[in-house]
């Protein structure tokens, strides 16, 4: 698996590119992207299926930008989303709205009817009253539908709480105790066609085991679908696999993840899809950043920087953590700090009591692993602006999206 | 206390206006605040400091639209800004600058700068760096800087870890043990004047107890810096007051606290300065959302709605508790669900295990008590529109900031 950062002589690099060049030209706080690794994980999947009809469709949300999408529509990407902005998103980047599945607890009437106007390939349905607002929708346009219903295979993912969705206390899917029956009354209503069967347990699995045992109970539901008369032709198992977060996780192999997987379905004749966000660009990407000040209250350290919580909101909102490098390694041995940023709450950390390299005003530091829900999560808080993202191929590398200007700020207010 | 939300004949209504009337024509999710509400809060602490040199800095970060500022500037309110983006906002909604105090542990050199040429009241400092940055800043542009410095006086606000900030081990502030000696290091500097103090603790207490213990450290440290020959001025007791979240919490009385803070500055020539945010508009805002879909998983109820973690990020964030109102109340009696956005994880939920209203889908129900950190905390997440904000005054209402488009999504991204 290629590693995108890496020192080369104390300094740290991003594919051939010295990151503290694009900090200097591009300012701080700044989101600096790989090509490379995006493309190497997004291929793991795409190559592990090789020769089994399938489809990874990339999970838009965990971070949308148009020239990452573009790229990934390139390499014959399909596109997994959640809302109307990100059907907005995968068309703008030139990707092909007949291998979006469009997926989400809360589709409105206006999304259902812009995706089934543009032609996308399937929807990912939630409970029975989308459905039965699909099928309405749908018949009024002419149009068939094609769905699968997103079954809650109540296998605990065992992640954080926020991100785990596979349980019966869930808002997602539907149960898979009650689901046979729900396809069997959808048989009945027009302009829909029940073509496939979808899970999705939860992110940042860094054991694959949860996600086999959610494939073995959903080839088992197929049969009894299939036994009943409803022709599922495609299986649609989510994402989920995580990536190292901590400098010592465990990465989990994909290609030992769908060897497995194609033993589980080989001889079904289905259609797989999965749907991969985090484990395809989170690696990929690095949050750059200069220390603004260094201070101490007590016994404590604080390390203040200018990237926070506006910025990168997981250490605030999932107690996650992410791998904090300086850009240039020093003499000058490490310090415990608290890592926060200029955010006036103290749920402004970046780590806590984080054993860091000893950086000075000045110094710039890259929060690692932040590829993923790090600008999609991002917001103006505290009127601050949203960072520039920088996208890194080989040796040269380009503002993907420009830094927001103040003026972006009071945008649509009127006085 | 001018309640700005009430039914008349079982229907919600914001001063003058049935806010079904609003949802219908600015559609949903959208923010709506009463102009009254926010005014009245407001000259609840002006004029309780009325007769002694005074001024309210109403703190930006809670909510920063121009509307609202400008309706404050207009009442004679000051700012408490955190960031060159909420300076920016201030100028553009007609404030002064000369009343603005600039605080927050992470000023940039461009902020402070820029802050400087526009001649701001004061500067809040955190840190001996920060004094020290602002000095040579204001040196090099032949100006004199007003300092306070933020002292950290070690009282517990007892409110969620987050939003506390008086501790030793918070970020904020200097501690009160060693602020003296900064404050006599900081008077050998050249270009800034020591005319004050300030202190915050904390945002969201019900009881003002732990503020008027801090402000009793304060005026003894006042007592101790004159003693020493450094001229305070003025004493800036921050912000912290709360809001009744949940229908039977207390409301702090404003009155009842400045009468106490007036005894306590009695005959101390100070210049008295708030900062007051969340207890100015939180109570004037709601978010008015409507219902896509009801579900049950296993025994327990959803109600899906438009709005999400993506507008109010609140109970995911602090756990926070948000009364949910039924615009129109019903027969149908009550329920025990989740209300939960269409936003693709679990953390995105508006309140669970809540009884509320048993609305169907196409129903509007009002988040109460969402003014403050509520749009200024708002993401794209999911790629999803920021919703619109409305102000209501008497039986008019008008867009004070517009829904944001998809294009608005992909501003600035280039392939």
């Amino acid at each position: 698996m290629f590693q995108p950062f890496e020192y080369r002589e104390g300094v740290l690099y991003c594919e051939g590119v010295e990151l503290s060049k694009i900090a200097d030209h591009a300012a701080t706080p700044c989101y600096v992207y790989s090509a490379r690794a995006i493309l190497d994980r997004f291929h793991s999947y795409d190559q592990g299926l090789f020769g089994i009809p399938h489809r990874v469709c990339y999970a838009v949300k965990a971070n949308s930008n148009l020239s990452l999408l573009n790229m990934l529509a390139q390499a014959g990407a399909g596109f997994d989303i959640v809302s109307g902005g990100e059907l907005h998103r995968v068309l703008k980047a030139g990707g092909d709205p007949g291998k979006v599945v469009f997926s989400g607890v809360g589709k409105t009437r206006e999304e259902i009817d812009s995706a089934l106007q543009l032609g996308i390939h399937s929807f990912n349905c939630e409970s029975e009253a989308e459905i039965a607002l699909i099928s309405s929708l749908a018949s009024r346009l002419g149009k068939t539908a094609s769905i699968a219903l997103r079954v809650n295979p109540d296998v605990d993912a065992a992640t954080h709480p926020y991100i785990s969705t596979g349980l019966k206390e869930h808002k997602f899917g539907i149960d898979i105790a009650e689901v046979e029956g729900v396809y069997q009354r959808a048989a009945a209503l027009p302009g829909i066609s029940l073509d496939g069967v979808s899970c999705h347990i939860g992110s940042q699995l860094l054991d694959p085991a949860p996600l086999l045992e959610a494939a073995t109970k959903m080839l088992a539901l197929v049969g009894r679908l299939r036994a009943k008369g409803i022709a599922i032709k495609e299986l649609d198992l989510g994402g989920g696999l995580g990536v190292p977060y901590h400098a010592g996780d465990p990465r989990p192999d994909v290609d030992t993840f769908l060897r497995k997987i194609r033993q589980l379905v080989d001889g079904h004749n289905l259609f797989l899809m999965f749907e991969p966000g985090r484990s395809v660009v989170a690696e990929a990407g690095a949050l750059v950043s200069r220390v603004l000040y260094r201070k101490k209250n007590g016994e404590k350290e604080f390390v203040i920087i200018d990237a926070s919580m506006t910025e990168l909101i997981r250490p605030a909102l999932y107690e996650a953590h992410h791998e904090i490098l300086p850009l240039r390694k020093s003499k000058f041995g490490t310090v415990v700090a608290n890592i926060v940023g200029p955010v006036c709450e103290s749920g402004d950390f970046l780590a806590e009591n984080r054993e860091v390299a000893n950086v000075l005003p000045g110094d710039l530091i890259a929060i690692m692993t932040a590829g993923a829900y790090g600008f999609a999560m991002a917001s103006n808080y505290n009127s601050r602006v949203r960072p520039c993202e920088i996208l890194v191929e080989g040796d040269t590398w380009r503002v993907i999206r420009q830094r927001e200007t103040l003026d972006d700020l009071i945008r649509g207010e009127e006085l």
